[in-house]
């Protein structure tokens, strides 16, 4: 592939970051890749990866000269970074971001950014529950979708050239407004993620069955929600904390709907069960059909168990 | 291997029977294997698969002479099942289930068993989210849990027998009082099937994002509860009614917690999530430790997303 930008700056090379920048390298499609991270040991890993062709710890330095600046860090953090390399951001620089949230991010970067830079929040819906520079890998972002959230005075070239990058990487573009595109994660990402989160925990506190017993016995079912409540602590946080809104009336909705479930429950209502144990099921279907989730039984883990 | 029993017959030939008949075929370990369903589409499907040697529709013909009889229904029909079957077991003969609530089971089963007839509740678990005789497969029990329930006055040699079955499935056996059986699946199993299909609804009845982008967008995390929630509705409406109520103690202890995290989201309490969001993954480690889940990220689900 042909080079898309001359320099191309990382800020943040966890798992999102250092898959981006194995892409870059892989495809060759940057001129230059400067990584920059907080951390001096992740910075040194990444080095000795060999994720980019130059390692910069001052932020502030590592955006100068850059074409495409693509900031991955905890959503949390997005406002002191912007403050950080506002003043020496190239003038025609497009500058994005990959956090979970978009308004937040939107709301702590966009005064940052001084005029004749190009700022467009994106968020890539890729990832796994693994985290830093070692578990991302080429290719995280090919066949998903990387959710874009232009505002009305956003330049059409600028974003048609990230676009471009995006499609290089082998990601399906969407472009939405900001508080949409939060609702929508608040019931797709973050309230699976917080649920999981609270499943894990009450598990871990029982009295009457062993913490050793749940272990044991997570296959049948339990253990799909250790999965999630794996993920990166710092960046769940973040997200709790900046999409508060609209995470908080999904909370209100899902706790309406258990408590009407424990309820049949608890009196026996059992065709009212079944009718919502039915219905969930065509959903799945859907997710299958849309080439959203593999159809092997159980994830296709069957065969890694027998193996391992 | 060789003949473990003269004479095996299946009640419900769904995912657990039919994999059971696998194996028994596969393995040799039957002289005769006696297959029997309520559903005259299912028996004859059954049939059309090759899963048995004979095929009975009256579950009171096919227990006849039997020397093993497993019952794979849903926990609401265990009692009827036992109930017709009763006047017909063998002396000698040892009946037993699959069932995922023990103590109902055992309440609806042990007052119709002959006395000479050897009844031992147990619970293999393992399955998928399939159902039906063509869902099932030679190989599920391998590696996986097998839970078997015996009373006090419960022959030891029978037990010895039956276990011997479900280690010639590859199975590990535990053993354990019928009360703590279900308290221990109301956690690893029941709780997060519930959780998974009540999140599912929520999804489905949301007015501001719709169920195409609920779709679309599921691999963010919301695809891993659809997996569980497309399990069988009959199967699942049954174990809510029969392990009430360590199911609705398990709903009380994951609403309370819920609160609490919903509080501090909603109070901006960053260290209080991130504590919590911590402690979790540690039982994930311990759960991929134990061989209970496969280490590699996303459940090694990419490679195939990337294929598909």
């Amino acid at each position: 592939m042909s080079i898309l930008f001359d320099r191309i700056t990382l800020i943040g090379i966890g798992l999102i970051g250092s898959s981006i920048a194995r892409d870059i390298r892989e495809l060759g499609i940057a001129g230059e890749l400067v990584i920059s991270t907080r951390s001096e040991a992740t910075l040194k890993r990444a080095e000795e990866l060999g994720l980019g062709d130059r390692y910069v710890a001052s932020a502030a330095e590592a955006v100068k000269g850059a074409d495409l600046i693509i900031v991955s860090v905890p959503v949390g953090s997005s406002g002191a970074v912007a403050e950080q390399i506002a003043p020496n951001l190239k003038p025609g620089a497009i500058l994005t971001d990959v956090g979970s949230t978009k308004a937040s991010v939107i709301a702590q970067m966009a005064p940052h950014v001084p005029e004749g830079v190009h700022f467009i929040a994106g968020h890539p819906l890729a990832g796994t529950e693994k985290s830093g520079p070692d578990a991302g890998f080429a290719g995280l972002f090919r066949g998903r979708w990387c959710i874009l959230t232009p505002l009305p005075e956003t330049d059409p070239d600028a974003l048609g050239r990230l676009r471009g990058f995006w499609v290089a990487l082998g990601s399906r573009i969407d472009e939405m407004d900001p508080q949409h595109h939060d609702k929508v994660l608040a019931i797709v990402s973050h309230l699976p993620h917080i649920i999981a989160y609270n499943i894990v925990g009450t598990a871990d506190d029982l009295e009457t069955v062993t913490e050793s017993e749940v272990i044991k016995y997570s296959a049948s079912g339990f253990r799909d929600f250790t999965r999630l409540a794996a993920s990166d602590p710092t960046m769940w946080r973040d997200v709790c904390l900046h999409n508060k809104d609209a995470i908080l009336e999904m909370l209100a909705r899902f706790s309406e709907d258990l408590a009407s479930l424990q309820r049949a429950i608890r009196w026996g209502e059992g065709d009212k069960l079944f009718e919502l144990f039915s219905r969930t099921r065509t959903i799945r279907r859907s997710i299958v059909e849309a080439g959203q989730d593999v159809d092997a039984p159980d994830f296709g883990r069957h065969a890694l168990d027998v193996k391992s």
